[in-house]
């Protein structure tokens, strides 16, 4: 699945360089955006973890923490629209207005993170990482649970 | 297994954070690590992808351009330990040196590129993407065909 959606984005780049552009988002693309950037979110906080396990170089915690950062300011956006699939739950929008202020401290707490990464590395994120991670209590609340 | 993996890492962290920091990457945490960053570039590189094809906002090309960047320049170091298993074959070290220049390679255009999303965006972006992405190649020759 990975393997066959890695070269169905090959093909789609091809096509978007060959093609004048022209194209839009059906609902499909944006459920699938949206996986992209909360699995995108998912290697991350696993790599930040391995990190702060000491089974991953310390001088990476700066990068992780910025990536998720930077990935986590655009997960309010990507949910915006009232798609329903994948592995959301109807609540995302029935809820909107909570689901909407937990985006936005996930990635206020990912931006404070990142400075904290940067500033003091390892050390400086430990005690402060249990709170900034918020994944598990949105998902419990707004993630379909698979069998 | 994402889902079990992401709770794995959950539990991970409440260790990082409760012991004292004392661990060693084994075999199984280099493979892990360097996976995990392979599947952001993954992700990434499909996020890139839909927005140059329309299907997600233009304006966050910037931002994936320079996730790939950040990212793309620690994959030579995550593949250095020589570790099999995972999806490498043996010929990454085997052929260290050609796939030290091809990582060194990707991370130089993934640098650029995202230089050329920060400054004219997708437009710019378009013309360099094709060869600047050289998974597929890299891919054939290192990585494990799976069925």
């Amino acid at each position: 699945m990975t393997r066959l959606s890695h070269i169905a984005a090959g093909v789609a780049l091809l096509a978007a360089t060959t093609l004048s552009g022209i194209a839009r988002a059906d609902n499909q693309d944006v459920i699938d955006y949206r996986q992209h950037i909360m699995k995108t979110l998912g290697e991350q906080s696993q790599s930040l973890a391995m990190v702060m396990q000491g089974k991953a170089p310390a001088e990476n915690v700066a990068m992780h923490a910025q990536i998720l950062a930077v990935t986590a300011a655009t997960v309010e956006a990507a949910f915006k629209e009232k798609v329903a699939g994948g592995e959301s739950k109807p609540d995302v929008w029935a809820k909107w207005d909570d689901f909407s202020k937990r985006a936005k401290e996930l990635s206020a707490n990912m931006a404070d993170l990142a400075k904290t990464a940067q500033a003091g590395g390892v050390d400086a994120v430990k005690p402060k990482l249990q709170a900034a991670l918020t994944c598990r209590g949105c998902h419990e609340t707004y993630r379909e649970q698979k069998k």
